[in-house]
């Protein structure tokens, strides 16, 4: 694709909460910024609808004739190959052709669609905590874990733009059922929801405000709180398996850590260091180094951005890895 | 490399046990074979000189004239990025330069080195039960449990040559301590000598001839035997969990299961097509298939062939993913 410097690509992030949409400039600025609630109980043409006047409102900017492509980063899981997303928190969507629908509602631009774990991903290789790193996992631990993979300098999707899904890999192989049908999954143990449900379970309180979130757990462990400290280590523990599984089985040498749970700071990232060495014992493992994330709630609108352009050759980004 | 019909690799599959060379074509012929035992208690130089004693009787072939590069495939880990080895099961190799000596060995040609798992795996995807997929896993279950990776149509060994390491992830948080220095690895769950452990603890007795192996474990568990049919169950289980994983965080579509514990069959199969339905229950990853490899012996000699043949453009292979 011919680019030139002012090239803007337009990205749309899509939660089970919210859409969100922006203009990006290969700088990766945010140039307009729009945000709708998502209709999650509406049915597919009301959700779709909501999307449409985000990506209306965007086009109603002066800017929006530099617009080159529409990049989408979706709760998933999504069907890249397919063009279709399923969002688990959007049950109107099932196999619906987000691709298609966005094609026509944007006048025939390209698009290109990535799960929010690889946009995230694209976003913290381009601009964040994985710039510089030809080899890199990325993930969000928040209500759920996600995440995304750099392989060989270059976004790894993988076929339907699902690779990376940390979240969703057994570290127990004998543990709970997890709401994806598997079993002890990273996310059954590592997510917010599960951090303040086994901090509850091990005879952590709530404070007067009756905030029973992962960040009240945050502050009880910061305080000394031993259910509240244990918790967060047996959260850290999945998390160090579940990264030192990736660097045995790809290689990264940096695992991204961002997302709410993220923000509890040292009482997760002090016992993930620890555990870490616990589990990548192998030589070319054992270097893998845990960072947090540099960007924040834009990472999913920039990575969304970052994705498409790299797919269609813009901005000088280095193309994907797997051909969605 | 400007290449030709009748060019040959030299290929070395170097293990705890024998060093094997061939020469091989480029439809994976092997035209001349040697082997020689590993000097596996002897000191750096004695194990090189072994494996010199192989590249010169090779050498020593009429057809030596038509090689055009070396390929190493060696028991792990091994440091493609350094040219590297430190074969566990051959303590007089550590940081062994084997690259530059092998270089020196055979005057001068190209030289790729990669892991034994990585090897078998090309020789998987190029004439075995990984041909034709863009996306797969190929494992060794026997002694240890390895593997590698293809993924996007290409050979990915990572940047030292060890990715797809699939033996050494944890699917087993709290499990028992791994020879590695992990926790609940796949290989303390499913390789041979723990399926035989495993089975002993929980009852099952050798028959007259003393044979506590796996494979006699199989047999006693296809006759009906409740304690070895369990141990294969677990084997599977673990198997599965790790199938699954990768599948997951790298979308591969096929799983190749060769080496001695692959060849109980249905006992092992079996159970491990069950267990992967509970644990790949993503709608991207439910679809991976396992399938039992089709070269056998010959691996390790053909994918070293292969993968070297890829990384130096050789015979029209796909370039390896990873720039080892």
């Amino acid at each position: 694709m011919h680019t030139e410097p002012g090239d803007l690509v337009a990205a749309l992030d899509i939660g089970g909460t919210k859409i969100a949409g922006a203009l990006v400039d290969g700088r990766g600025r945010l140039l307009r910024r729009v945000r709708r609630a998502t209709p999650a109980d509406g049915d597919a043409a009301a959700v779709m609808a909501a999307v449409a006047a985000v990506l209306g409102e965007l086009a109603a900017a002066a800017e929006w004739s530099g617009v080159r492509a529409v990049g989408i980063g979706s709760a998933g899981p999504v069907d890249a190959s397919a063009g279709c997303v399923s969002p688990v928190n959007v049950p109107g969507w099932r196999d619906f052709p987000l691709v298609a629908e966005v094609t026509a509602a944007s006048g025939g631009l390209p698009v290109v669609l990535v799960g929010d774990g690889v946009a995230m991903t694209a976003a913290e290789h381009w601009q964040g905590a994985a710039r510089g790193h030809d080899n890199a996992l990325c993930m969000v631990v928040s209500t759920g874990v996600g995440g995304g993979l750099v392989l060989g300098g270059r976004l790894h999707p993988g076929p339907t733009g699902n690779a990376g899904h940390i979240g969703h890999i057994s570290v127990d192989l004998d543990g709970d059922r997890c709401a994806c049908g598997g079993r002890g999954c990273v996310e059954r143990i590592a997510s917010g929801p599960n951090i303040a449900r086994r901090a509850l379970a091990e005879g952590w309180r709530p404070g007067a405000d009756g905030d029973a979130s992962a960040q009240a757990v945050a502050a009880a462990a910061r305080a000394g709180d031993e259910a509240a400290r244990a918790s967060f280590a047996r959260a850290a523990r999945a998390l160090a398996a579940g990264i030192a599984a990736t660097a045995t089985l790809v290689e990264v040498d940096v695992a991204v850590v961002g997302g709410g749970v993220a923000g509890a700071g040292e009482v997760l990232f002090g016992p993930l260091r620890a555990c870490l060495r616990e589990y990548a014992a192998l030589s070319f493992a054992a270097g893998v180094r845990v960072v947090p994330a540099r960007l924040g709630a834009d990472a999913g609108l920039v990575g969304a951005a970052a994705a498409a352009a790299g797919e269609l050759g813009l901005w000088g980004l280095p193309g994907n890895a797997s051909g969605i």
